[in-house]
């Protein structure tokens, strides 16, 4: 490709409402354009390293067994009515009218059309186990559409959906295709990592996410040092401390506190460590058969986090948890939050296991303006459960077992789970098993989205000049940058003949034509972060050579004999 | 691939709601699924067909010298009423609100956004010529979606956009392009034509369709016997008769017609014969200075077909065309339709070239009940004008001087147009000329069906067992059918080992694995339409050969020592 013929589009000023680093480069490296909010064109550049990242995920899924197809972007409601996820999925689906005011969904995952579509065209036990995938744009109206391609309304996603007669199937396609995806990740050639993960509204029960790590990720992973454990915060486990509870030492005692309203408060005021005191949060509970929803507390240790995936899924919480309202809090207890604490209370209690094993702590006293010091739990706090509440934080003992925790930062560019029967018995998707009977299928769900593991890899992959393509994904292999090329007779010709035949042993080459400065021509390619870019001018082309510079920073002398075929060896190796 | 981990879907029985073969035949053969009215899922065979006709035009594209973008498929409303069709446009236009209740419209053709990018991103002459281009699903909410993915809501588009500075150069990109459309469409193997076009909605000056001849085409073309001219009957023009008109040897006169409404019935009951009289349609006129529509009447002979574009064309007559209402025609004229004619309308009157020429003809008398006989023009029609006003006819003398015209049917499977500045102007799209002024650029757009061109391929290759797919498209190159394979020990061997013999030389095979009776595979892979078979059965093994059947009836023996090369030479000469 001649530039003169192409589109750089490079931008030299920084986008000012660009805020990470993959978004800024993508925009000034020319490989986005943004249309409206989280709608983004892509630019001749962006879209090759998209197609390239596209076919390496195709390629995987078929060596995985997967069938490529391709349905609707446009679905009917009816399906999702069925699998009731109509209703659950709140404003992110968007919905739509037809010119007959018929209602459909633009989709964001394709759960109910695969359903749908398995259930009427597959019937019996022997056209099992059957994997399904498809590439395509898929919508979902963010409420905060941010980072450029990263979080996007309009995006490229790979979806494959499995169905099985057994739960032992199931898992058996979910290991290999676990298996694929690290291939994806590994043949990109990103810094990735499995974590075990929540399943959110997709549903299921075994889950892991595929994480790029990169400081501007928006999850946070936890990382055993002594084995390969690693899961979403989300969604790892805080374990029992194995110390036990120390013996009561003190007695109850209240203090006034009238300025002390938190945990900062207390340490600063009143001189009390976070790790010696406990926060009280009070949510709604399930509700009861009349649709009633009473008062729970959630008693976590002054410096731990309360994990509201955690505590919504214990069966004494509403779910999805919800903060109970202040006035509902001084209804029941007497006090407003800032004073409140596990002593005398007459809503259920729970206690995560860190804080349980306190003894003599600090906590509201339940009357505004007042604490208690020396609270011990079974003297003071009569009836609580212990349960695991909060999100674990460096240094914590591994729930593997072997070490300690790190927390680092992940970017989620690909999501599996072993679903189970959630969407197949909602839709009734069943098939004749071996003795003739119906039997409702079990599924699993695989995605990975394509278009945001480009912008995962900027993160990944930049510096100073700007991005750093891994080699498997680079919008081109390498770049001519003839200087000063229409000031001689020379150059245009040693520059054509070696494109030419760079071209010709397929190797994909961006020829810099334009009448520009080296500078500019150097600029533009080390923003847009080609691996490889040869440099002809005149005063080497009388040594009979020309300069070589890799992205990373190599540099060489080739003869212009040799240099096609040894850039072609480099390229290739 | 082999069956057993694939999904086939074939049906024996004949789909009810398929109108057209290509719509049976892509169900049947388990190429696509209806998920809604106009909405289908591409199975994985009609994927590998629909991914090959994407693969040639994007080759073809890219020789041409167009640059491959993607664009959202979601559009902000504000560019479409920039350019003024967010009200022309009609409710093909998918229109949607998100969830900020802002309005967007799903694209069923992208020139507002592209001229929206280019005039953002292109400053320069310099920069220009550019022709960029697109294969994405594409939304139109057809008012009747049928014919199977021939006429759907959501389908895949190739769509091209080129910029110019002059007319010239428009010219010479469109030239490329036309010829680029002729190598698609040779490659893959479809008897096709390039015919002049009507501009419709997109807008412009020159303009060509592209249509796969067959039957079932809902277009009619005109075409030359005597060059290469064809147009859309739409646009093929109707030549001024050469032979003058008679002398007048009839006086005119009345005669009672009181059940007469028609041109079928003046036949019937009085004898009339169609080519020697005229209807006489009466439509609204182009609006004056205050908006007020008076009438036109169009006479045109009565065996002639009114045709609306040209009409609607006509500087007299309104756009679009509006038929007028019997109440609006009875206060004007004194008499219903059915009884209309040329003869003393004191509104304007507007002659077809054919019935020009006609003398002592027949037409209604403007009085209910009443035609006139012997009608004379200049004599009886005082004030006409002459135009181009009906649909040409089988027979008729071609435009371009050479031969006749004969009509057949067509599938448009591309349109390419000179748009000129009608959307630049609208959007204010233009860079600095080589005087440093700023100069509106001149568009060309550049359209292709891809997921049409796999319909209108089979409305064109069929036969009674199924579909006949042009090697260049074909889901498969070879099948390979092993006779009653679970029975036997040698079968599956041999079978095997073609199967990775030929897959390894990169041929494309279905292993028909599945434990069915030959006869059931033999028509699958007729009705799938794969081009060649090789069958394996235990009676040639004893004479160390193997069966081999073309789709198109080609029967053959090869020895199993030489058949894998045999093949690969047949497959790919």
């Amino acid at each position: 490709m001649r530039t003169s013929q192409y589109i750089l589009a490079t931008l030299k000023e920084v986008p000012s409402d660009a805020e990470i680093i993959s978004h800024q480069l993508m925009l000034r490296a020319g490989m986005i354009r943004r249309l409206a909010s989280g709608l983004y064109t892509w630019l001749p550049s962006g879209l090759r390293v998209l197609r390239k990242v596209e076919a390496i995920v195709r390629d995987e899924m078929e060596k995985a067994g997967a069938i490529e197809m391709l349905m609707p972007v446009i679905q009917p409601a009816d399906l999702w009515i069925e699998s009731g996820r109509w209703e659950q999925f709140g404003p992110e689906l968007l919905r739509i009218k037809d010119r007959h005011n018929r209602e459909f969904a633009l989709g964001p995952t394709h759960e109910e059309v695969i359903t749908e579509f398995v259930r009427k065209e597959v019937s019996s036990y022997k056209q099992l186990p059957l994997n399904l995938f498809q590439i395509q744009t898929k919508v979902r109206d963010e409420v905060r559409p941010r980072f450029g391609v990263m979080r996007a309304r309009e995006f490229t996603m790979k979806d494959a959906y499995s169905f099985h007669l057994s739960d032992e199937c199931l898992a058996n396609t979910y290991a290999i295709m676990h298996q694929a995806y690290c291939n994806v990740f590994e043949r990109i050639g990103l810094e990735y990592r499995p974590v075990i993960a929540d399943t959110g509204s997709i549903g299921g029960s075994v889950s892991h996410e595929f994480h790029v790590l990169a400081e501007s990720g928006e999850d946070a992973i936890a990382f055993s040092s002594g084995s390969d454990y690693a899961a979403n915060i989300e969604k790892a486990e805080a374990v029992m401390p194995s110390e036990p509870r120390p013996a009561a030492t003190k007695e109850l005692n209240t203090f006034a506190t009238p300025d002390a309203k938190t945990i900062e408060d207390l340490k600063t005021l009143h001189g009390v460590k976070p790790h010696r005191c406990v926060k009280t949060l009070i949510v709604y509970g399930a509700p009861d058969e009349e649709g009633k929803r009473g008062l729970v507390a959630l008693v976590v240790r002054g410096d731990h986090e309360l994990n509201e995936l955690k505590a919504e899924k214990h069966p004494l919480c509403d779910s999805p948890l919800e903060f109970a309202k202040d006035h509902d809090i001084i209804a029941a207890i007497g006090a407003a939050p800032g004073s409140l604490g596990p002593v005398g209370l007459s809503i259920p209690v729970i206690v995560d296991r860190s804080a349980s094993i306190l003894a003599d702590f600090v906590a509201g006293a339940n009357k505004d303006g007042e604490h208690y010091s020396g609270i011990n739990f079974d003297r003071d706090v009569a009836n609580y459960e212990i349960a695991d509440l909060r999100n674990v934080v460096e240094g914590d003992v591994s729930p593997c077992g072997n070490g300690t925790l790190s927390i680092k930062r992940g970017i989620e560019v690909g999501h599996i789970f072993q679903l189970g029967t959630k969407y197949s018995d909602a839709m009734k998707a069943g098939v004749l098993n071996e003795t003739g009977k119906n039997q409702i299928m079990t599924m699993g769900c695989y995605g990975i989205g394509v278009s945001r593991i480009v912008a995962a890899a900027i993160e990944q992959n930049f510096d100073a000049k700007g991005i750093v393509w891994p080699k498997a994904i680079a919008p081109f292999q390498i770049a001519i940058v003839p200087m000063n090329m229409h000031k001689s007779h020379r150059i245009p010709a040693v520059a054509e003949r070696i494109y030419q035949e760079l071209k010709a042993a397929g190797i994909e080459v961006l020829f810099d034509d334009r009448k520009e400065r080296p500078g500019v021509m150097f600029n533009d390619m080390e923003l847009i972060g080609i691996p490889h870019t040869l440099v002809i001018g005149e005063r080497n082309l009388d040594d009979n050579c020309v300069e070589y510079k890799s992205r990373s920073g190599e540099n060489a002398m080739y003869n212009l004999d040799t240099v096609v075929a040894e850039l072609i060896a480099k390229i290739r190796g």
